[in-house]
């Protein structure tokens, strides 16, 4: 018996570090007359299906690959939340979903 | 009195779109030893600050931001959340965080 789970993982860069992406998003804000708008941080998103045992398992794998592949420790920030599971059972089983962060 | 929104825009590519990042994540795994993982999305995720009168104009503006400037509508969806609310009002006053998602 395994199950899916739908993760969506966030990384960021660090606080301190150079954003030169959100400068250029608050650089435009002029040209559409938005006003209000500050402390501008861009970042990626990666959202993925894990095949595991159980939840446990699929949450150690996003983990590794949050912080090994999809991240740089030294600059960058990554969390991560359960988006869905969905059980593969027969019989039974449960699907949901939660959601929760992790960082490191 | 006006408060302080912290928001999180994640723009993600449509489906069907190609996602030549997520294709590249998911050549990556086999280096990093890694299995049970598919269907990998590469998109951003922007987090930034509105001052506005209340939450309703905060959303406006956002709503704005995520689908006139940090997304393209033909290729991206843009989904956002309320990370936190901060008020500045100087008596009484509420704060907190909720969150919600907005895409169209």
């Amino acid at each position: 018996m395994s199950a899916t789970f739908r993760y969506a993982v966030n990384v960021l860069p660090k606080a301190g570090i150079l954003d030169p992406q959100g400068r250029a998003v608050e650089g435009s804000l002029g040209h559409l007359g938005i006003e209000g708008v500050s402390a501008v941080r861009v970042g990626r998103r990666v959202e993925l299906s894990v095949a595991a045992a159980d939840e446990a398992a699929a949450r150690a794998i996003v983990d590794r690959l949050a912080h090994e592949l999809l991240s740089n420790p030294l600059i960058e920030t990554a969390t991560f939340e359960l988006l869905m599971a969905t059980s593969s059972a027969v019989s039974g089983g449960s699907s949901g979903a939660s959601s929760g962060g992790s960082g490191r």
